[in-house]
């Protein structure tokens, strides 16, 4: 019934448009026993290259190869740029439902199921997308060998390892990575990432140097530099190559693009992020779960974020959503910075993309608004409008702004794009078993996250600006997290507070603050470990009425560190709040923010304890 | 004088087309001290953006990074495709001249000198190019261990390695490459590639097993699987990565551009070819060196061919060059076939690329005359125009033609662009010391070779039509080859034949033959082995008036093969030519081919062995 009112709206808004949405049922224009469905949907495409046009499937298996698919350079944000290859291929369309039924989608080859670009009003619903083969490897500890730093790991089938010299070689979707590159331990018996998992993987470079020797049939001993031992026996390791190339395939690219839904729409797999949305304007995913595949022998669902929003604007929706056993967060909504790299004239700059997976990245149109922010203290320094912006290569970018600037800007000042933030929901989802994060909030908008329910192996919320490394932007204003469950999260073992509120700078100016207006309300945290909450540099943090229950799940990782951590705050509120542990819980608050902090009503804390 | 002459003309011509050339000198809008010319040759052509400018620079050195250059994806035939960066980039332009005066362009990172698109009327001149770092590294064999397939290699100080794990990864202008890749043995005592090399060497793929332990200093105990045995001491390995992400940066690059005209140019380096041309019409190389500089320690020039003209048409003319140390072959003329994947209708077909370096190439355009040929013999079949060309992706393309052509086509067919194929002069050039052929000829044109030196490591001159390996089309017509010096080659063991007319063809029907009418005439042969010409299925060859002289410079490598070898060929005259060996030469002719075969006035030949 709520499908019908959907296609209803859906229908309405392109009679609105001016256009009568045309329905193809792709069973009854591809040839028989069509094997591969990517031609099929190109043609229908091809037909509609406006667009106004339903795709409609029935619930059945489809086939998409990549060999016929259409191809060309592209730039993906936080990805592998390159030249790429699209099943179905939105470009300059209106009003395009692809509508599943039911179908699954099965990918073959390094391709990305479906890019939106310079586009609205776009649905795609009841489907599911997978792949053949995956974009990683796994294998089964036979036996570790700690003192020799060595691990014999048995190796699936269902991916393709090719030895060669002293490597092994991942083949995957025909595309050949020489090295292990980046890994990740899973525990068989919670289909998790393995408690403290990080002391067992192998790092980035460091995965090109592990020694593949064969044992017997699909068993290799692994000799590399595992971070701390290699992972005990029975425990699984995940492969899944060389950062910059591991990055290719992400299932659904949105670019340039407006009123963007997917409704019930499963992704169990894909080479890169889930959903990767970037300069893009209204966007909800309802019930798009990024799930395992019942009953596979797989650990892994993407090998990215389930879900990475760069510089959208209007209302970001995230509902009712499982996200599982990702190799990197469930969500990430954040802007980026360019850096100046040269100022020009009074009012233009040369401007410098960062981040190898930010190259390429098209920052700005003429009347955005643009922040100046400093180089140091990444805090506000001016607004100016941009009139052109012109890249260079991938790197640079040519700015003129509509004022002279030139008394309020120095190379190396950071520039943000705020015209160019969402609203963000994300509630009534659950997070569980991935690497990484749960989610990543940088907007300047109200955020409201809540009703989730958080198990991530790393920290569940993290708010982390930073002029760096990764280069995100997005210092906060108005964010509300409540009525959330944070069950057992950090268990990997390289973070350590269930929510992370950590802009990283390393000096801070007096009275001058990052972030601002966080509330925490109303939440359960039952987390194996003691740290709770971190907060740096927040103007505005509230924490009520929140629920502290030790699990036990687990070791405790951290066991001397507090439960609260406040460093540079103002305007603090903790009240309400129940600690439900055999000891009293434990504040740390530097003597700064402690001037103006509220504490009251807490039950099961310790005193206050300032530095 | 000849420069004023020159220079003349091309004011002349701008003239007739009716724009003024602007003279702008570099030195004059340069700011002060300024050490990377790439932004100021932007600016200049930013500001005549349809061309009619000359840009001239004084006699001395220009340094060029590549931090601001423009970017963009960008496909190179024969080459790898990829994001790429221009110093020169010439797009849509008329009427340009670079004359640099006696300038030496020095170049940092990986980027291409000059890009000449849409463009016509190009003139460069008078300048030199070279890179501060080169593209491959160098080292001397200090010690040999044949039984251990190992050497221990010095490395230069003069290109960047970087040990990791059990491999040396070649840094590059800034781009790491994880493995040695391909490889090549010079002699320092004839500062030519080592006679018999080819024993020597490390294989494209092999070259990703090689392990490296560090001896001392920058000496390294290589371990590999060369080809027989390690090289001897005191012989110097020249490795340039792996195929596939060794052709980065070509020299000069020109695409679907008319009259090209370089004069006077060196050529010391480049990450690839020096000169690549595509679908380029009127070009013309005079005393366009590709040499290394003087007193220079490095090995090799251009890790690729010197020259390369893919489907050019009009006149290609190479003169008074020198070609040495390049790592391929000094020129190579031909187009490309496609192959056909299916059949769409009568009159469209669906044909792919095949070999990786030719994806993305543009390979016809409307109005065009295609060849059909035959998937096994690649002899003609039918000619057809194309009436559209649309690519799919970088490896396939649909093709509409103006007649039904399917009682004429088969899937797996070639298809030739005959509308591309140029005339060919290449005349008074000097090649020497470098890896691979002289000079590769497959065009349908008129071709004369004349007054030549060659003296490379595997054959003098190549024909070689295949449909299985390069595919590079371009059956010949009517070759002229006079009056050229052929010293000793194929000395690197892989090649016999000093010329090789070799279609790759596995069965030849009776009475077709692939080449016609090649003349070789007033040569003089002067080589330290026994091959001299071997023929396969050429109707109209004619061998005359040549001298044949052993040199004796090295031990024989094939001296149980005959001077001639002649199969399946038709209309042989064989006249009037010397050899001066201590005993007679051979030719092996099969009896078809001896059937109409002309011998007379010959000396020094023993009688004719047919089988």
């Amino acid at each position: 019934m709520r499908h019908l009112v959907l296609s209803g709206m859906f229908f309405l808004y392109a009679a609105i448009c001016g256009h009568a949405a045309v329905t193809v049922y792709v069973d009854d224009v591809a040839p028989e026993n069509c094997r591969d469905y990517t031609p099929v949907v190109q043609d229908i495409l091809d037909s509609h290259p406006e667009g106004n046009v339903r795709i409609v499937f029935s619930g059945r298996e489809y086939h998409f190869h990549r060999t016929y698919a259409k191809g060309r350079y592209h730039e993906i944000t936080n990805h592998d740029n390159g030249y790429k290859y699209f099943a179905f291929m939105l470009e300059n369309m209106k009003n395009v439902e692809i509508d599943g039924n039911g179908a699954e989608f099965i990918f073959h080859g390094v391709m990305t199921p479906v890019l939106i670009e310079n586009s609205e009003n776009i649905t795609i619903r009841n489907l599911a997308i997978d792949w053949e083969e995956p974009f990683f490897i796994q294998g089964t500890v036979i036996r570790s060998y700690p003192e020799e730093k060595a691990a014999d790991i048995e190796f699936t089938g269902f991916s393709r390892i090719q030895p060669e010299g002293n490597r092994l070689n991942i083949v995957s979707n025909d595309n050949e990575m020489y090295f292990l590159g980046e890994s990740m331990v899973f525990d068989p018996a919670t289909g998790a990432v393995a408690y403290n998992a990080h002391a067992s993987t192998i790092g980035g470079t460091r995965g090109r140097t592990a020694e593949c020797v064969r044992i017997s049939g699909n068993t290799y001993r692994v000799k590399a530099e595992f971070a701390k031992k290699p992972a005990g026996e029975g425990l699984v390791y995940v492969f899944k190559g060389p950062n910059g190339s591991n990055r290719l395939a992400p299932a659904i690219h949105a670019k340039s693009s407006s009123d963007i839904s997917m409704e019930d729409v499963t992704i169990h797999h894909a080479g890169g992020m889930g959903f990767i949305a970037e300069k893009s304007e209204d966007i909800h995913l309802d019930n798009v779960d990024v799930r395992l595949r019942d009953g596979t022998d797989r650990m892994v669902t993407t090998t990215a974020d389930a879900t990475h929003f760069c510089n959208c604007r209007g209302k970001v929706i995230i509902e009712n959503c499982l996200f599982e056993n990702m190799l990197d967060d469930a969500a990430n909504v954040h802007g980026t910075y360019l850096k100046v790299d040269r100022i020009l004239s009074g009012n233009k700059v040369l401007a410098k993309l960062n981040h190898r997976q930010q190259f390429g990245y098209d920052f700005a149109d003429a009347g955005d608004r643009i922040r100046i922010v400093d180089a140091v203290s990444i805090l506000p320094k001016a607004e100016v409008s941009v009139t052109s912006y012109r890249q260079i290569n991938e790197v640079y970018a040519e700015i003129s702004f509509s004022d002279d600037i030139k008394d309020d800007i120095a190379v190396g000042d950071g520039l943000e794009n705020i015209s160019w933030y969402p609203e963000l929901y994300f509630r009534n989802n659950i997070v569980r078993n991935n690497r990484a994060r749960s989610i990543l909030v940088s907007t300047g908008n109200k955020a409201v996250i809540e009703g989730n329910t958080f198990s991530s192996m790393m920290t569940s919320i993290l708010f982390e600006g930073d002029l760096n490394h990764w280069h995100e932007s997005g210092a906060v204003n108005n964010v509300i997290i409540r009525n959330n469950r944070f069950l057992d999260c950090c268990y990997g073992g390289n973070n350590a507070f269930v929510i992370w509120i950590n802009p990283r700078v390393s000096e801070m100016p007096e009275d001058k603050y990052f972030e601002k207006n966080i509330t925490i309300e109303d939440n359960i945290f039952n987390s194996f470990d003691r740290p709770v909450v971190y907060a740096k540099s927040v103007d505005g943090l509230i924490f009520r009425n929140n629920s502290i229950t030790p699990s036990g799940t687990y070791p405790q990782l951290r066991p001397d560190m507090p439960e609260f951590d406040i460093e540079h705050c103002r305007n603090i509120i903790f009240s309400g709040n129940r600690y439900n542990g055999d000891s009293q819980a434990e504040i740390k608050i530097d003597s700064e923010s402690e001037k103006s902090a509220d504490f009251r009503k807490n039950s099961g804390f310790a005193d206050i304890c300032t530095d």
